[in-house]
């Protein structure tokens, strides 16, 4: 990727594109920006909510981050900063008893933007970047899917002026809670969901007939949720005015973050290690996620991501986040889209948004006060609509069973026993099922293709066999993890051909033969010699054979040999 | 195995030895049966108080269990009862704080018991048996070196008279611990020491160069332990008379064991919950020793053990074990070799053995008071010593270095942490291991053997190339283990070869492709064709199609194709 550029642009990959940054794509950048800051305010302030913490915490989470991975991150367009699913993740951590018998939800907030930095950073220098790779696919989609079902029951609530319900399972208390809903918030709810549907939907439909250029209708329809927290707050005022109240945002402080390095190390100990698991939850998720966003955009227009270098861009502006009071950062997928959709050549446009963003925290932020919670529950519903696949679950199901099953239980483990022991559970199905494959290797009984020296698999050709000779090819190197496996394919077959004498293994796709499979070797070995038969080896690969050499294996063997083809042990044993 | 033989062999294998059951098996196994009781009374003992547990415990466990586990195990030489190395382990639970605030620890070694043959029947239930699979041979070598020499540790005090010093790090201390020595302990010690050396060593040597029959001699030299033991206690005896005293085993009640169902129901709940985890690795450790020493002695023979009958076998030898007020049992290394070299030929010599054990306890219990408990340290030391293999881990480390990290982190983590943790550890580092290889499959770039349609290696054959033509083989299954490592393989080959219009990934060794591999294909096709490439495949066999066709794949990669063979891709784009 850099070969062509200095090292210096390998650790911050911002040099990589300023050094041929052109006029043009500073007017790109700052269309693309101005739209993402629009889109920004809802979002930081509706996030922190659905976090359960401040509003301030989610606004000052889209300054300082993405400023930070706009110069160490290697996504052009990828929007950092607070995201729906860790919102919701966030949420669980600071509702989890130990950690609500600490008190002071921002301080646990803070800390949690620390260890993820921390956490990402300790990935980076540890190379252990390639963890994630085993989370699959599917545990993801049902992960999301299930963190995403959680939000919309965390949210709707608020779209009717009511707190969350503590029924339990009690029907009729729920038929009770319902009743008690506000209906000035109802309509306030069922309005912004119009506008929002008449700008994400029916506008650009209509504008795109009438030939309105691409970039404008984008521009156009993301404004739909700026203009819907804007009337909505109109509405507040001129409700409160008739004596109606509803559930608003409250008292934004203004001004710009102060840095608070001193409150956060003073906090950490007996907080930071109750958190760290969320932590690691929280840090898994959102760099899997962003990755997965980063690579989408980046594979659209020919660019490239280094998912190492990521961990240290995320790791750095989550480490920003905790400096300058912001709750735990990521890449969003419908920020990043907005991004993309408008426009955006590089990271300019987010420094654009953040400053944009940073003006408005300094000089506006009594505008914030009267928002309707509502207004922002509706925001964030229509949102994460998207992400909620529940037919993602029968696709998958239909490739492949195993996959689907793995979606399904991770969406229900999110339901049924919560966010952590959700991402857990499909964290060991991942596992298992991976040590289960490793476990079942391919083995096939070969036999010769006649008047040729090809030997193929005796179920899928016609080919030679001879009655006292067993040959067996493993397709895969022989561990620990598959060794009784493939012991036990011997036994089979050699009841199936009970007058073998001379058993010859095929090491074609034997890369290592480790200790215990050495052992087990061995073993077999001696137990076939003890019944008359002969162990023989063939077509070994010349480190496998080396390996092997260091040891006594071969005076064991005897009279078993090492034939280097498979033919010379037909010609010889046959 | 049981092809020729009733179903109901299949349940109770002892069948199987019994409809061929000639007078001279029935001698051999009387012969063998008589050594190994000789062995089974002080090893009960022994074994019971290195538990921590009264010694009735030992002997309880060496009746009952041999006789179930003769009826329903696989192993016709397999002498289950007290082993050392899940004794030294049920000391750790028994000492550990949340159980010892419990009390009763002989109520919790009999919970131990039934959990573990429980597990046992659950591991059978569920079929996962071979689970176990993943404990690698070095781990399982360096556990077993950790706690012997934990036991060492443990058992080195008694032969001095001594308790257990509680010094830590303090090596003053140390010094005046061990000047508290008794004397009279050290001497009968040391006799005991001679004495068994004479016996295992010595004797047999010279008896050989006499030429007496190898049986006889291993009858003689089985005889050192109870000899010692006899011995031992005629001296305390005679110590006693002239005013010395040492530490001895104490009352061990006369008579059979009772049934003890409804105490150890009882104590189920909060002891049951507590004890679970140790119950687990006990489990784990003694059903992996077990089978490994059966399967050692099976082969010897041209035998054969099934593993899934085992887990059967062993779990009701525990449950028997528990409800006869016995500590958890296990095959046991030392004595099922005495058994084998003594000339058994079924499991009759173990219900032989079982017997006279019986009949020792119901009648001649009073003689296992006085029994010195230094006579019977310095017999579990001789027998431990050589489960202490250092040198293993070097000649594991010379064959594979990765198995010889292994075996070492696993010895120390059971030393430094505990035994618990240091099987967690080498489990943990098993799986990562596991895992690691699992996500860097073996992957080629291969080429054109000249004048052949034989596609090779280009590292490792001269085979004809193209430059804009890039043939990649894949020697695994796809899936997200390794879909990341295949990515970053194609990524560094294109920036190689940078004139690359065609990729051709071959796929005939590829069975599988996941839903997490798939969509990575589909994204890096997409990345692809915006850079002006195709993606192709080539020798994708039937089951991959079928899956394929499923999805859109295929309408995907257009221009690219799936190619039936290599040879037709390289005529079309080569």
């Amino acid at each position: 990727m850099f070969d062509n550029t200095s090292s210096l642009a390998r650790f911050l990959p911002i040099i990589d594109w300023l050094k041929t940054y052109r006029r043009q794509d500073f007017t790109d950048d700052l269309f693309a920006g101005i739209i993402t800051a629009i889109l920004l305010v809802p979002q930081g302030i509706a996030y922190a909510i659905l976090a359960g913490i401040p509003p301030q915490l989610g606004l000052y989470a889209s300054i300082l981050p993405p400023i930070v991975y706009a110069v160490l991150g290697t996504s052009r367009t990828l929007s950092v900063g607070p995201v729906s699913v860790a919102s919701i993740m966030i949420a669980s951590a600071l509702s989890s008893p130990a950690i609500v018998s600490l008190g002071n939800p921002l301080q646990s907030a803070l800390v949690l933007s620390l260890e993820s930095g921390v956490i990402l950073l300790l990935m980076a220098v540890l190379r252990m970047g390639s963890l994630v790779n085993f989370i699959s696919h599917p545990v993801l989609v049902g992960f999301t899917s299930g963190a995403s079902l959680l939000i919309i029951g965390n949210q709707l609530p608020l779209t009717l002026g009511l707190k969350s319900p503590s029924c339990g399972m009690d029907v009729a208390c729920y038929t009770n809670y319902i009743q008690g809903f506000n209906s000035t918030t109802l309509f306030i709810s069922l309005v912004a969901l119009a506008l929002l549907l008449l700008f994400s939907q029916l506008l650009p439909m209509s504008l795109k007939k009438l030939g309105v250029k691409a970039t404008l209708i984008t521009a156009i329809s993301k404004c739909g949720p700026l203009l819907t927290v804007l009337l909505a707050t109109i509405a507040v005022s001129v409700l409160s005015t008739m004596g109606q109240s509803v559930n608003v945002v409250g008292v934004v402080p203004a001004g710009l973050p102060e840095f608070t390095l001193i409150g956060v190390t003073e906090s950490l100990g007996q907080r930071g290690k109750a958190l760290l698991p969320f932590a690691g939850f929280i840090t898994l998720i959102a760099y899997i996620e962003s990755v997965a966003i980063a690579k989408m955009t980046a594979n659209l227009r020919g660019e490239k991501i280094i998912p190492s270098q990521e961990l240290i861009g995320l790791g750095f502006a989550n480490i920003a986040a905790a400096l300058s009071g912001g709750m735990p950062v990521a890449g969003g997928l419908s920020r990043t889209m907005v991004n993309f959709a408008a426009g955006a050549r590089t990271q300019m446009a987010m420094l654009i948004a953040a400053s944009l963003l940073a003006v408005a925290v300094m000089f506006y932020s009594q505008w914030f006060t009267n928002i309707p919670k509502a207004a922002l529950a509706v925001i964030i519903l229509v949102a994460i609509m998207p992400l909620v696949k529940i037919k993602s679950i029968f696709h998958t199901w239909a490739y492949d069973k195993g996959d689907g099953i793995a979606e399904l239980v991770t969406l229900l483990g999110v339901l049924v026993l919560g966010l952590e022991q959700g991402i857990m559970l499909g964290i060991i199905l991942t596992i298992a099922s991976n040590l289960r494959k490793a476990s079942h290797p391919h083995i096939a009984v070969v036999g010769r293709v006649p008047d040729t020296e090809h030997y193929r698999n005796i179920k899928r050709h016609h080919v030679e066999t001879w009655h006292h000779l067993l040959l067996i090819r493993i397709d895969e190197n022989l561990s620990f993890a598959n060794i009784n496996y493939i012991e036990e394919f011997l036994t089979t077959e050699l009841k199936r051909q009970p007058d073998t004498r001379h058993i010859v293994l095929i090491f074609t796709s034997v890369s290592d033969i480790d200790t215990t499979a050495l052992e087990a070797l061995e073993s077999l070995n001696q137990a076939l010699q003890s019944t008359g038969k002969s162990l023989n080896i063939a077509e070994a690969k010349g480190p496998v054979l080396d390996k092997l050499k260091k040891t006594d294996f071969f005076e064991q063997l005897k009279p078993g040999q090492a034939f280097f083809r498979t033919e010379d042990a037909v010609k010889q044993l046959g």
